[in-house]
């Protein structure tokens, strides 16, 4: 594992200097130096979870047998794609949401020099997709797919962070505008299809297989996105600061968190009441009283309760999967997050 | 020609309500209303001469036969995706450039309750693009290379943005960094491919023309997309107001205008340094001189001899081209943009 790790790694490297010297593009030295600067510090420092999957999903899809150099290759130039997705996604969300971290370190339009030019590196990280794309894709019979595929998905995310950003920061705070569906929604847009459904497109695509026919496959991940978002906001709440690394903020940024939508389902007029009092409030005193109305409704119990039904929904949905190999995907993405700390 | 742009702005209303209905989201009605008005703001406002010179093209390659309604629908559903180009970069360009007004309106960042919503707008309006041309184009044996043209040529227009980002911005202004050679470079990645090289290299796609073949028309379209912006920068200082629409501010922006470079060029030492010390400075004064020092060098004069040497020059390469048609294209973008004065 830590030597796929490290060949995935190389892989970054080789796409990067690819990247540099394109030839569609003559670079200054100091352009050059820029791009070289960014990447580095927007690209690789993540969990590379959904990059490596790419590579584990394709060795599952050919029934465990060991991948080709070539194969290997090729799944973690994909795997960087959607790494470099992600990279797009963050360095603009950053912005936007006036954030100070990310990843233990300055956002990188916090630097010295950089500040609204990041804007156009954000842009610059989602034009490499296509350049890696056409570089070593573009003789495959699948190609065409493929840029389908980034082009969607990447329509999809744009719009789930739509919406988020609209009920989040448009107008008053009006806590009336939050439900499990618009949760449902923002989620399965902004993280599922890309987190969990495009690795696995990408493996299902090297593997010779058409998406059209996997429709059923989409559906699964993107309910375990959703499921993996719902941990993540109890995370932010329930977690260990020490072990997520980070200190939830979602009371006080007025998130469309599952847990106060859930709090909102299950309280009476004057627990509401509470609710659109206090969150969304950067106060401590507020924040204790969404915490406290949690404990009050249980809402580590519904949440421990929804994460045992949805695993065994998941579990079955996996098992009448007709293909062995299609479920062992699907298994190994399951127990990965399944009661994650983290 | 105003029936063509009727015909042009219909396309636009079917563009639009299919994205508005794209089912690769579900959209909410707020959602929904916020990318029509987003659309209705930024797109179809400008001078629409990108797009309308496709459908020119495609026109003048057909040797001048009248295109069928299929054939306009679908150059114009491209010329559209340029003006969608063209928006999704001047929404972001004005945030990194702290704009205020664009095509005589406030700059779509500045409205009540967008902000930086807006750069996720200009992320939404890129991502149209590659929506209009698989619902429209999907089918077409130039499918894959329309993708790639347009990858490539964002690719090359966010490049020159990066390097015109950070010779104006980065550091001290130090105008010891421009030159011809950088000015050149900077006008031909971030304005002319995409403003000249696009429109027509849309128009050979869709006349079943292969773009491997027509290296000596993108060149040729490049030399004439610099040439248009040094129209621009030359307009931008001795244009009349009331014609362009707007009062330049490039001395004040220190922006790499090829006035200034073409008078570094020509200054002597104790010239060079008035250049420095007042270039840049948001001052009546420095800026007045400034211009004093442009007319004491005759740059007006400079630049119409460059004016006319371009000309002929780009005259005589399109006459050598060994395709009446594609003569016919070269020298319709010529005729519409030699001594402009807006």
């Amino acid at each position: 594992m830590s030597d796929l790790r490290s060949k995935f790694l190389e892989v970054y490297s080789v796409l990067k200097s690819e990247l540099l010297n394109d030839p569609a593009f003559e670079f200054t030295d100091v352009s050059r130096q820029w791009v070289d600067r960014m990447l580095n510090y927007n690209v690789p420092g993540g969990k590379l979870n959904r990059g490596l999957s790419v590579i584990d999903s394709l060795k599952l899809l050919k029934d465990g047998r060991e991948l080709t150099d070539d194969e290997i290759f090729h799944a973690s130039a994909l795997g960087w794609c959607i790494e470099w997705l992600q990279a797009y996604f963050l360095v603009l969300d950053d912005i936007m949401d006036s954030s100070h971290t990310r990843r233990g370190q300055p956002c990188w339009f916090r630097l010295p020099k950089i500040g609204m030019i990041a804007v156009n590196d954000g842009i610059l990280l989602r034009n490499h997709i296509p350049r890696v794309l056409k570089k070593h894709f573009r003789g495959k019979p699948y190609y065409v797919n493929l840029l389908d595929l980034f082009n969607e998905v990447e329509f999809q995310t744009a719009h789930g962070q739509l919406i988020d950003l609209i009920t989040t920061h448009e107008g008053e705070k009006d806590l009336s505008k939050y439900s499990l569906a618009l949760h449902r929604r923002i989620v399965q847009y902004k993280t599922a299809y890309y987190s969990f459904y495009l690795p696995v497109a990408c493996a299902l695509l090297m593997a010779g297989e058409d998406l059209e026919s996997h429709v059923d496959v989409k559906n699964i991940l993107i309910e375990m996105g959703t499921y993996f978002q719902v941990q993540d906001d109890y995370l932010d709440c329930f977690g260990d600061p020490e072990v997520i690394g980070k200190v939830g903020t979602d009371i006080q940024d007025f998130k469309c968190s599952w847990l106060v939508v859930k709090a909102l389902e299950l309280s009476n007029e004057e627990q509401k009441k509470l609710l659109h009092t206090n969150y969304g409030k950067d106060d401590q005193t507020c924040i204790e009283k969404v915490k406290e109305l949690y404990k009050v409704l249980d809402i580590q119990g519904v949440f421990l309760e929804y994460e045992s039904s949805s695993y065994q929904k998941l579990t079955k949905s996996i098992e009448s999967h007709s293909s062995k190999a299609v479920q062992a995907v699907l298994k190994s993405f399951l127990a990965k997050i399944y009661k994650r700390q983290k």
